[in-house]
């Protein structure tokens, strides 16, 4: 399963409907992109018709055909389903039968785009609906790995997914840039979700505190070629 | 408005109702403390029976007696009415009718004890109930301002909030340990979000990058000097 | 003692001859900066011309008078005898009798200004000569306690004066942004140090992980405030 | 031409007199390890036993071989043609012909033997002795480029040596985990470097925030398989 943030789907979204992302700068003059209706992230340009095709995307194929109450997990299952592009996350995990979460999708364009549609339309999605299959995947797993790129709200509601059940992680890995000290959730080492039992006692686990941009495709790679070489019978 | 995450409003109930989280060290064998029933958060240890003792007090005395459908708005509200502690957050917020906003509530104790809950009876959380309040207090304020703690998805809430109004935030604060480089929100600087017209081109902006428990109350201590000493006619 | 950067140096006396640094941005154009003849740290601008002033008074007025071969905590009592600002940190030291350390004078403009002297007049600094006063300090002192404010060489050149003494520190406090996790030492935690000896295993050490900028002054103003309440008969 | 820190040229020596410094962890209480002889840098252990070593051969064989007086740049060059390790830095360097500085080489166990043995001989270690040389190599070369690996003295001193020139760098490279807010040299944007001259106007440059132990080799590794691939005719 994926358990994800409202900006990737957003942005995923956007290059599956035809919509490139821009190699931009960050040392640039942020009021004069906004009145050339440029929206920056870091280094990265997105014009701001961006959002209106998205918008038209949403509200003419996407939540007209949905039912009136969804989960979120169903929400991103079936926006997959209507993408083409084939390098699309959501479109690649629909394919592939892997449930995506996205515990904070009212944080985002898709969010907002959702709210706009209920103003005229019976349109709910239920915060707890994904819950029970969420811990029933965590349930009947024989063997539980975490891979976290990054941290914030998905890294929590990965580990915390283990709490509820008797099991815990058998190994985890972690990708980021964030720091402990600050005691947020997002820096924690992975040994101190030891602590609450949220990976065992014998698990193996790593953090790598480098830019995921260059570590997740190494890993890849890396795994990819192992793949080819070893035996899996 | 508050907009704050699942974990804050955990640990200020679990303080609320009189579960005192204890000073530790990160410098420690996690797995000893798992088999001593202690969970940490960085430094701050917290014994595993207070959250049996959450539970209890949220199946017992808060959620029986909750509407059959709340928005998480007003489950934050419910909550805080419900407690006696004059430092609690959630508390203070409620006696001062200042709206809690929520957004990955799930993704918390409290998220999973609504779960449960909703196991054995109706209950649901509307994740998109309460963007209408929220876009109408953006609307109606006639100055806003935004004053960020850490990142996360309480800062793009925050943010994001203005994108349906045709207003803008006046002035913004960051503190935060978060750097630009990595590309994510959270170490955003505030100059990119004028890119989206969410902070005002002639705003007032500043980012303090430092720990917040050292510059928040460093803050709030000028400001309440200056309250005193400033005449408000 | 002090020990400190050849940057640190050539700042202070830049300013305690009369020149201001100025207030500027980090956002910014550098090559249009170069080309207006400022130079720019972070936010900090210094007119280039600040460089030919330093130059006029160190080859007029300093080096002259200098003994043919110095050390470097020579030096920097030399330079400090010279100035007349009351807020010079080397005018106080030298003013207090505080030797002031500079391992890496040659990397900075006062020591690119003393080789420049060099070309046409006998002048030698031993790079060594420190370390004998240096050492009997630390030999002598009752009570030794370490005060990093950043980190980089003067937090090692601290720490290893130790190392030739059957001593260690008996307490230290760090002030730092720099994150243990790369290895190096400016982000090491003390702990650490400990198991060189070269702080005690008994000894009382914190590392504060926020801007210097902000945590140094409210550590001043504190020790200000108790050095008045508290008897030191 | 190499620029480097006392401590990489004694960890470099150590390992290159038979002494291998053992992967350790960083989770690790470090007066068990001060009772255990162990010195630890980060996840990395040394036995304090390996000093008493690297004191015996500096002073045995080093020193007494060597000069009255030598520059720094000598002194690396004297170590590295009396090592036998192919995969020493200072060997490999002595080999090649590149010469390597070490401006703050009293900042490290080298530089504390360095004057252990002053103690009872005749000795001494020129700090401005390196410039002429260092400048006339930037004078000299008909393009430079600068790579940094880290910051601290060695990034500042390799940027500083274009000043007495009429030159600049014409690229930069700097891979880092620092960052800029901090205003410290170590974490400055390579931009930061144009504003002084330093690096040119057009000159291509790139700072790569991430962990250079990761970095490092992915560069050097696509350096070599372009060279393969390039004809340099």
């Amino acid at each position: 399963m994926l358990v994800t943030t409202g900006a990737n789907i957003v942005h995923d979204v956007i290059e599956a409907i035809g919509l490139p992302h821009l190699k931009g700068t960050e040392v640039v003059d942020d009021v004069k992109l906004y009145k050339n209706k440029i929206n920056r992230i870091y280094d990265v340009f997105l014009p701001e018709s961006y959002f209106s095709d998205l918008e038209e995307w949403l509200q003419g194929e996407v939540f007209p055909n949905l039912p009136q109450a969804v989960s979120i997990r169903e929400l991103c299952s079936l926006i997959g389903e209507r993408l083409e592009d084939p390098h699309s996350i959501l479109k690649c995990a629909f394919d592939a039968e892997v449930p995506v979460f996205c515990p904070a999708v009212q944080d985002s364009i898709i969010g907002l785009q959702a709210w706009l549609y209920k103003q005229s339309n019976s349109f709910t999605i239920d915060a707890l609906a994904d819950m029970q299959e969420l811990i029933d995947l965590c349930y009947e797993a024989k063997h539980a790995g975490a891979f976290f790129v990054g941290g914030g709200v998905p890294k929590n509601f990965i580990l915390q997914s283990m709490l509820l059940t008797p099991k815990d992680f058998d190994y985890a890995i972690q990708l980021t840039m964030d720091r402990p000290e600050t005691g947020g959730l997002s820096g924690a080492t992975l040994d101190e979700a030891r602590s609450w039992g949220k990976i065992g006692e014998n698990a193996k686990s790593v953090a790598v505190y480098s830019d995921a941009t260059i570590t997740l495709p190494l890993i890849v790679a890396a795994a990819k070629d192992r793949s080819k070489r070893v035996p899996t019978s």
